[in-house]
Parts: structure tokens; sequence; C-alpha cells
């Protein structure tokens, strides 16, 4: 049920049998913009939602886990890759889902990959060969411009969510 | 009772009575490092962990709340203050106690502060008169030193943990 527990101040999901108190988060996702020679390597999604469209590697931050070491946990789970976290590309909030996205420049140590479970394929591309019409969540496409922006202006100050959105 | 759910690959805390699953994520903590005329806001806490010891105006961010949005709040709920955000400073990591922070450099809007209910008072201090000894956690002293070294460098990229820690 729904009420607010002693000494608080909002509503929270309480059990009428046992008096668990559910306090809700807001969930952190990790993830990265992993390049290797130029090119961007994209996940395509075997899994709900946005099966067949293309990602970056992301995922939810794990208990007792570092940031950047959840993003690399990602590169490995979904795309079979070891990366180096160059630096911190973006926070982005997504409030309406209670999501806050931590999204890393990154490559690719060795040039090898390959789809994990929750991936259909992982392949590199190029800027002019990216599935822009394919990606799978409005974030992807802002870290692919916001990481565009800061390659060639070498301003690497985090972004935040582009005006508006 | 501590179990693997089905279709899971971890251990989650399940109610023997209502079947209710606490997936159990990372905290988010968000907050500032708050400016006036080169002076910082601090705030003594008037609450435990830490009560009476010195640090920034900082909690968790809530549900349905953008990351600077609930560091905003936060200013307001602890010091009675107006800020604007100017950047994102750092991104902190504490795995031990699954926390990541943000912390965002920011300025008052109008020399206007007041301790909140969580504070016992709060103060503006020049970088020769912050209380060094007795700051509230190490991440608050981190987050000072990363000001001061962004400030004096204008290098303004995020600031992950310091080396090792």
């Amino acid at each position: 049920m729904i009420l607010i527990p002693e000494g608080d101040t909002r509503e929270r999901q309480v059990c009428p049998d046992c008096g668990f108190i559910n306090y809700e988060n807001p969930k952190i996702v990790v993830g990265s913009v992993v390049t290797f020679e130029g090119r961007v390597l994209l996940c395509r999604r075997a899994i709900d939602p946005r099966r067949g469209y293309w990602t970056l590697p992301a995922g939810y931050l794990e208990v007792n886990e570092s940031a950047s070491d959840g993003a690399k946990r990602e590169a490995r789970e979904e795309a079979a890759a070891e990366i180096a976290i160059d630096g911190l590309l973006a926070v982005y909030s997504i409030p309406r889902i209670s999501q806050v996205q931590l999204i890393y420049r990154a490559h690719l140590v060795r040039p090898d990959f390959a789809p994990g479970p929750e991936s259909l394929e992982v392949a590199l591309f190029g800027w002019n060969e990216i599935p822009w019409s394919e990606l799978a969540f409005p974030s992807v496409r802002w870290a692919l411009d916001h990481y565009r922006d800061a390659a060639s202006t070498l301003d690497f100050t985090a972004r935040d969510n582009p005006a508006g959105l």
C-alpha cells in the first residue's frame, strides 16, 4: 500500500504484511560512446524495449560498483569489448522515468568485439554510416551528437540534456 | 528473504508474504560547490551522521527529478539559497556504500541564505577560512580541491574520484 511512513515527508510503497518500506530512488544508467580509429561501436538490441534497434553499450549500474567500472562491464557484457575510459561525455536526466544516464567517452583497447546475449549484432560505424533512423533511444542520438561536437571542438566539458529535452 | 528470482542472475531481497522483489540500486547524491564573490557556501550539519561538521548542500536525488534540479532543491532545503548551475564539477563513485555523487559548480543568485532544518548554520568562507579539519565527508574535501583546481586552471572537464580513492 502507499502511505507516508512516520518521520518521512513523501508517500512510499509499504508492504502491509511485513512492513517493508520501498524507498524508490532514481536509477543510474552507465554507458559509453566507444570509438576505434574514428569509428563508433554500436549494438543492435536483442531484447525489448526497442529490439532490433541500435544502441550504445549501456545499462543499469549495479550495487557496489563505480560508475566507470559499470560502463566497462556493460561493454564487456553487450559487446564482448574491452574499453578504456577517456572521460565523462555527458549526464542526461530523464525525470519521467527517474533515470540519470552517465555516458563516458571511451575507446576499444583491442579491435575485438562480438554480440553478447542482449545484442543481435555489434559493429563499428563511420559517422556517415551510422543508422540514424534506427537508433533505439533519443539519448543515443544525444550522445553521438555530443561526442562528435566534443571531438571536433576539443571542448570536453560534460554535456547535459540538449536544450528543452 | 534473500534469493535469486526466476530469470535473474543475482540475489535479491524478496518478501515471503507478498512476493515483492526489492531490486537494490545504487543511490544518486546531487550537490554543488556554491560560490559568491569568491567565497564558498558551506552548511554545518544538524543531523547524523557527522552532526556539527561542515558539508556542501547535497542530498539524495528524488524520483522524477533531474540531477541539476535536485542540486538546486538541496541548496534551497539546506541553505535557503537560490543557486544557478554553472556546470558539472565531478562525478564521485563510492561503491562501498553504492553511492554516486554528482557535484555541480554553482553560484548564489542572491547573497541570501539561512540554515534549513538539516543545518545548524550556513556561511560563506574564503579559501583560507574553510574549516578543513571539520569537513563532514572525504568527498567534500575532494569537491573543494577540484573546484579550486578547475577555477585556477580553467579546465572544467568533470573530475572523477581522486587517484586511488
